[in-house]
C-alpha cells in the first residue's frame, strides 16, 4: 500500500493501483455491489478519454502544455482506448452516479492519465503527480462541470446511431409484413368493440407513422444535444479557461470524436444549470415505449387465443407456453418489449424527476441523469431488435377468421348507413330488436331488390 | 370600499365584505378562474370552523378568553356552519392552495370571525377588529400549521365515510352478480391465451378480495388521520399554546366534531415537518384506482364484441356507442371508470411529489395536499357509485359463448395432463402437429376406451 | 316532459331540453357535481361549433345540404358562437370527459343544433329531428372521431397563443430585472457550497435562456397539432365521408377559425390510432413546468432571511406571513407557481398514461386528454401571469449581502488557483489548516508582494 | 452440441450445459448483454430451490415421488443452494425478467434440477430426462404461477430483514447525534423564512418519527407478504394440485426456508390476477424514499456554506468538492442518498405501472415486478449503510452559526408576541418600519423596564 494525502488528510491506497486519493476516496465512500461502475459504461469512458485528449491537444497547441507532458499524455489516452472494455475497466470502478456532481469521475480520470504518463514516460511511481499533475495538467483549462456533460452528450450521440438503426430495423421489419399481408382486410374495432373493415395495411402504416415521427422527434433531440459546453467550466463563466482554449478546443474535439457537428451551445449558464436537452430526451423516448406498449399489446390481442380470443393474427413461437399446460404458446416477445418498455419509463421517470430539484447555478445530477439515460437506451435498443427479429418478421393473419370477422354486423350495418342514412339504418335495426340474423336475412333481401 | 392597513400598507376592501385586509390581499394575488376555491370544499371549511369553534370554547373554559367574546365568536361560527354550501361560500372565495403555506386560509377564517362576531354582537363595522381580534382571539393558542392540518385530517375521515359506503356497494353490486352467476364456468387466460376453465364466481371473487383489501389498507391509513396536531401550533413546539388549551382542546374538538377518536400525534415536530399520513392515502388511494383500472379493463375485454371479440360477458347498454355505425353499443362505463381513474392517479402523483420537496420544518405544500386529495376522494367516489348501478347491477354472462369455450384445446389438453402427465400429454400434442381436431378426435377415442 | 325513442328504448327529456335522447342518456349516466362539464370549456365549444359550421358549410357547397337547412344550422351555430360562456352553457351540461370514446359530447352538439334548428326555422318542436336529423345532417361526413380531435388541436392552438403570451411577459419580466441589476455580482453555488463570482445577468440569462428553448419546442409541438384528421372520420378510412367533402372540408374549416395553418395529417389511420402529438406537447408542458419549479426554488433560496439565509435578494412582499409570528414574510408567489407547476405536473402524468393504454384503431381517451391538457394550460398561465407580475418584477438584489458574499474564501481560493495553479492553491490552503483568516491574510500579504 | 426436441422442434444445446431445451430457447430469444440475469438475483434462487425441495419432500412423502427420485433431487437441490453464487449461476443466465410470464425462470430450475439429477444419480446424459421429467417430477404439483410469486415473497421476506437492519442503524446514528447535540438550540423556519427557536434534537426526533413510521408501515407490508400461494397452482384454482400436497406443502416450506409464519392466503385466484401486495410494497419504498430525500436535503442545506449558506450544521468531509475550486468541500454523500432515491422511485414507478396492466387470471408481470423491487431494496440498503456511517456519525451542529440566529428578529417578535399579543407585537414592528436595530433596540429598552 502507498500513501496519498490531500485536503482531508492521508489516504491508503494499493501500489499497484493507478489512481489516486480521490478516486481512492470515492472508492472507500460508496458501495458499488449492486450498481454500475463508471468502468461499466464503456463508451461513456471512450468520451471522457477523447475529451481529455482534445484538451492535451489544444493545450499544446496553446504552448499550456509542454510536448513531453502533451506526448506522454495522449500516449496514455490512446492506450486506454484501446483497452476499454479490458483492462482500463479496472481503473475506473467507482460507483458511476457518486455525489458531488461528478467529480470523482472527472478526477479519476484526471489521476489515472497522470499517473500512468509519469510512469510510462518518466519512469515515476504512482503519486508522484510529477512532472504531469491531475489537476494542473489533465484538468488545464477543462473541469467537472463541462467534461462530465460533453461527454454525456457525445456518448448520447455515438449510442444514438446504434439506436436509430434499431429502430429501422424496426421500421423494415413492419414494411416486410406490410408488403407482404398489407391488403388482407380485417375488422377495425373502437372501444374494443366491432367496428368497420380495415385492413393489416392500413393498421400498421399506423403503426409505422408513429414510430417515424417519434424517431423524427428524437433526431431533433439528438441534434440538440451537438451543442455542448465545453469551455464553460465551473458554471458557465467566460475566462475560466484560457481564451485560446476556448477558440480551439472544439476544433481537437472534433478531430477527436470525429464528430464535426458538434458545436457549443449559446448560454453556457444554462448549461451548468440543469440538463433540459437531455431531459427532453429522456422524455421522448419514454413516449416511444408508451407507443411500443401500444404496438406490443394490440398483437398479443389481436393474437389472443388459440380458439376464444381474437385470433386473427398468428405470433411467431418462440418458446413453450407454460410448464402445466401442454400446447400452450405465449406472446413472449411482446411480453419482454412491455416489460422493457416498463423498465424505460421508470428509468426516464428517475431522469426526470431530477428537473424538479436542479437549483441554483450547476446541476449535480448529470451523472445519475446520464447512466440511467445509457441504460434506457441499451434496454430499448436490445427490445426492439429482438422485437423484430422475433417478432414481426414471421408474423402472420389468420386469414380464415379475418374474412368470417368482415361479415359481422357492425361493418354490415355501417354499409347500410352508406346506403340508407344512418336514421334509416338504425331504425332497421331497432325494428328487428338487434337480432343480428334477422338483420342479416333483411340486409340479404334489400339487396336482392 | 373601506381602507385596512398590515404590515405591507394599506388595503381597500368593499365596505360589505366580512373579511379583511388579508383575506383581500389573497384574493388580489392569486387568480381563481380555473381553480377551487376555499368555499368550494364545504366539508374542509366545516372542519376548519368546527376547528376555531373548538379554539373559543376552550379558550372560554380555560378564562383565555371572555364570556362575551366566546358567546359572540360560537355563535357566529354556528350562523356559518348552517350556511355553507350558501351565503358562507361567498365569506371564502379565495385560491383553495394559495402560497404561504395555508396562512390565507387561516386568516380568512380569522378575519371573516371576527368581523362578523363584532358587527352582529357590537354593533361595530367590519375592519374594526374590535373587541375581537383575528390574531389575538380568534387565533388564540392556535395557528396556521396546526389549523390546517388538523382540519384536513377531520374533513378526509368525515370523506371516508362516504367514499367507504361506496367502495361497499360496489362489494354487494359484485356479490350480487356472483349469487347470481357465480357457479357459470368459463375459460381462463393466462399471457391472454386460453388456459384452464373456471367459474365467474371464482374469477369475480378474486376481484371481490382484492377491492376489500384496498378497502383495509385505506382504513388502517385512515385510522391514523385520527392523529392530529393541533396544540402544536407553528411547527410542533410545546408552549406555544397555554397549558391548559393544549390540555382541553381535544375534548372540545371531540365534542363539535362529534369524533371521540382523535387523538393528538405522538411526535408533533414530525407532523409540522411533513404530510407523510395523507401522502400514504393518497398512495393508497392512486394504487386502488390502478385496480379499478384491471377490473374495468376485465370487463370491457370480456365483452368485447358483439361477434369479433372475447363476448363472453354482456355489460348493461347506457348509450349508443357511435354517431356513424348504427347498432354499436360501447362499454362506456368501463372506460368512464378507467378515466376517472387516471385521473386519480394523476392527482395523487402530484401529491406524492410534493414529498420530495418537504423541507426543514414546515411542509408549505399542505393545502395543495388536501385539495388534491379532497378531489380525488370526490372523483373516485363518483365512479364507484356509477361503476356499481350502471355496470355490475345488469351484467350477464353469455352462456353460449362460455360453454363453447370450454369445449376448446387447452382445457382439454390440461385435463388430459392429469390423466397422463405432462411429458405423454405432450407427445400427443406433438404426434397430431398442433391439429386441435384430430387432438380431439384422440382424446375422445381414448376416452372411449 | 317529453319522450324520445333510441336503440335503447325511451328516454324522459324535460320539454324545453334542446338537446335530444343521446344527450339525456351521458347526464343521466355521469355524475357532474365534481368534475367540468363540456360547457365549462368555452373554447372547446366554440371549437366544435366552428367544426361544425364548417361541415354544414361544405356539405351545402357540395350539394349534400339543401340550402335551407344548410342556413338553418348556421345560423344556429352563430348564435351558439355569440352565447358561448351565457346560454349555450346549459345546453352542454354532459360530464365533460365521459365513456365512449366521446360520442357523448359529438352526440350533444349534433342534437342541440337539430333541434335548434328544426325549431326556429321550421318551427317544429324539440324531438321530431326533422327536417335536419342529427346524424344524417349535422354529422354528415364527419362522425366523433375526427370532429373530437379536430376541434381539440384546434382549442389548444387557440389556448396556446394566450399562454405564448405569457410566456413572453415572464421573459420580459425577467429581462427588465436583468436590464435593472444585470451587472450586480453575486456568489454562485455549486451543490449548494460556495462557489465562484458570478452576475446577476448571467444566471437570470441562464433562466431567460432555458426558458426560450421550452417556447421553441412548445412551438414546435403546436406547430403539429395544425396537422388535424378531420375527413378521416371513424378510424382514419378514405371514403368514409365523400370525396368532396374530403376536398374542401380544410378551406372552409380555415375559413370558420380563421386559421389558414391548418393542415391534413399524412396518416389518418395513425392519427385515430393514438395521442401521441398531444402528449407530446403535455410532456413538454410538464418539463416545463419542472423548469419553473427550479427558477421559483431558486428565487425563494436566494430570498430565504431575513437574517440566517442566503439573503441575497428580495421579493416583493404580497401578504403577511403568519399568523403567530409577526413580521414574518413568505415567499408566497413562488410556493404558489411551486404548487401550481406540480398541479400541471400530476395532469400531464395522467395524460402520459393514456398513452400506454391505446388500443387497436381509436384512442377511446381523447376527451380525457383534452380537459386534463386544458386544464394544464390554464392553470401555468395564471401561475405565470401572477409570477411575472407579483414576484419577477420588483425582485431586488441585496447589494450589502452581495459584496460581502463575494469577499468569502471560495471566490477568493478559485483566483488563487489561477495564479498559482491548482496544485499550489491547494497546498496554501492546506497549510494554514483551513482556517479561512490565515488563508486571506496569506492572500492579502503574497498580493501585497 | 446435444439436440432437444420440444413442441416447437429441435433445438441445439451446448453437451455440457445442464438445462435443457426451454432455457436454451429463452437464452436464444432474449439479449442480456445489458440487463441481469436469473443468477444475480441470488437470494431468489435460492427461494426457488427451497421451493423446489420443498415440493419434491411433500411429493415424497405423499408418494407421489418415488424415494430414490426425490433423494435424487434434494441431493442435487442442496448442491445447488451451496453454490449460489458461484458455479450456480452459470446455470441461470436466463434474461431476468423475460416474456411469458416466468416461465423460463421455472423450467429453468426444472430442467437443471433433472438433468443433474438423472446424472449424478443415475448416469444419464444431459437431455435424457429420465428417470426424472422436468415437468412429471420437478414441476410436479406447482406450477409458474405459484412457483415464481411465492419464491418473491420468501426473497422479498429475506431481504427486508437486511433492509431492516439498516434502518436500524440509521435510527441509531441519528439517535447517537440526537443524544450528543440534542439540546442544541437552532432557529427553525417555515416556508425557508426565519421562525422560531428549536433544538436539534426536537427536529431530528422528528426525523426519526417519521423513519419509523416507515419501517412499521413497511413491516405491515412485509407481514402480508408472508401469505404465499403456493398450491395454487395455474390460476389458484383447487385441485391442480394433489389434496396431499395442498396439505402439507407448507409444513415443507417453512422447514426448508426455516420460515414458519409462511400462511397460504385466503384466496387464491386474487393471487394470481394481480401482485397488489408487492406492489404495495414497492409503494412504501418509494414513499420512504421521498422522506430520505427531504432529510438528505435538509442536512444539505443546513450545512450549506462554508461562510454564505445556512451553515448551522457541519458534515463529514469525505471527499474533496472540486477539481477546480481548491478547499471546496461538497455534500457528497446526501447527495448520493438524493440520487439513489431518484432511482428506487424510478423503479417503483415501473413496478406500480404494471398494476394497471394486469389482466384476467394472471399477470404476466410478476418477474418484472420482483427485479426491480429486489435492485430497489439493494440500493436503498446500501444508501442508508452510506448515509449512516459517512454522513450522520460524526454530524456536529456550527455552534457559534446557531446561537447567533436566535438573535435574530424573527424568533424575537414571536417573544415579543407572547408577552403583548400578536397585534401590539405586530404594531411595534409597523412603528420602526421593519428596521431591524430600532425594533431590537425597543425590544431591549421594554425589557429593561
Amino acid at each position: 500500500m502507498r500513501k496519498e494525502q490531500d485536503l482531508l488528510g492521508y489516504v491508503e491506497i494499493e501500489t499497484e493501483a493507478a489512481y489516486g486519493s480521490q478516486t481512492q476516496r470515492t472508492l472507500n465512500t460508496y458501495p458499488t455491489a449492486h450498481v454500475k461502475t463508471l468502468g461499466d459504461y464503456p463508451l461513456f469512458l471512450q468520451s471522457l478519454l477523447q475529451l481529455k485528449k482534445a484538451c492535451a491537444l489544444t493545450n499544446f497547441k496553446n504552448n499550456e502544455l509542454s510536448p513531453s507532458n502533451a506526448e506522454a499524455i495522449t500516449a496514455v489516452i490512446d492506450n486506454l482506448l484501446d483497452e476499454l472494455t479490458t483492462s482500463a475497466q479496472h481503473y475506473f470502478r467507482i460507483h458511476a452516479y457518486h455525489g458531488g456532481g461528478g467529480v470523482g469521475i472527472n478526477m479519476n480520470l484526471n489521476e489515472v492519465i497522470a499517473n500512468l504518463a509519469n510512469q510510462l514516460y518518466f519512469d515515476r511511481p504512482y503519486g508522484t503527480y510529477s512532472p504531469i499533475h491531475p489537476n494542473n495538467h489533465i484538468n488545464l483549462n477543462n473541469s467537472t462541470s463541462d467534461v462530465i456533460k460533453t461527454s454525456i452528450h457525445i456518448t448520447v450521440i455515438k449510442m444514438w446511431e446504434k439506436l436509430k438503426q434499431s429502430i429501422h430495423h424496426l421500421e423494415q421489419s413492419i414494411n416486410g409484413f406490410i408488403l407482404q399481408y398489407g391488403t388482407e382486410k380485417k375488422i377495425s374495432r373502437t372501444c374494443l368493440q366491432d367496428a368497420v373493415e380495415i385492413s393489416f395495411g392500413q393498421m400498421f402504416e399506423g403503426y409505422l407513422y408513429s414510430i417515424s415521427r417519434h424517431l423524427k422527434e428524437l433526431q431533433h433531440n439528438v441534434n440538440e444535444l451537438h451543442g455542448i459546453n465545453l469551455g464553460g467550466n465551473i458554471i458557465g463563466r467566460p475566462g475560466d479557461c484560457s481564451a485560446e482554449f476556448y477558440e480551439n478546443i472544439l476544433y481537437q474535439l472534433s478531430g477527436v470524436t470525429q464528430n464535426t457537428q458538434l458545436f457549443r451551445v449559446d448560454n453556457l449558464f444554462e448549461a451548468s444549470q440543469n440538463n433540459d436537452v437531455l431531459i427532453r430526451f429522456a422524455s421522448g423516448l419514454s413516449q416511444f415505449s408508451s407507443t411500443l406498449i401500444k404496438i406490443a399489446k394490440d398483437l398479443r390481442l389481436m393474437s389472443s387465443g388459440p380458439e376464444t380470443g381474437f385470433k386473427e393474427l398468428i405470433l411467431p413461437a418462440v418458446q413453450q407456453g407454460s410448464s402445466a399446460m401442454p400446447g400452450k404458446i405465449n406472446p413472449n416477445i411482446p411480453e419482454y418489449v412491455i416489460q422493457t418498455a416498463f423498465h424505460v419509463i421508470g428509468l426516464c421517470h428517475s431522469i426526470q424527476i431530477t428537473q424538479m430539484h436542479d437549483e441554483l447555478d450547476y446541476s449535480p445530477w448529470q451523472t445519475f441523469v446520464a447512466t440511467q439515460l445509457f441504460d434506457a437506451m441499451h434496454l430499448i435498443m436490445d427490445a426492439i431488435q429482438t422485437f423484430s427479429e422475433h417478432c414481426i418478421i414471421g408474423l402472420q393473419p389468420n386469414t380464415a377468421q379475418n374474412l368470417k370477422n368482415l361479415e359481422s354486423i357492425i361493418p354490415t350495418m355501417v354499409q347500410l348507413s352508406k346506403q340508407l342514412g344512418y336514421a334509416e339504418a338504425s331504425n332497421i335495426y331497432k325494428k328487428y330488436n338487434g337480432n343480428l340474423d334477422q338483420i342479416r336475412a333483411f340486409i340479404r333481401s334489400s339487396q336482392g331488390n
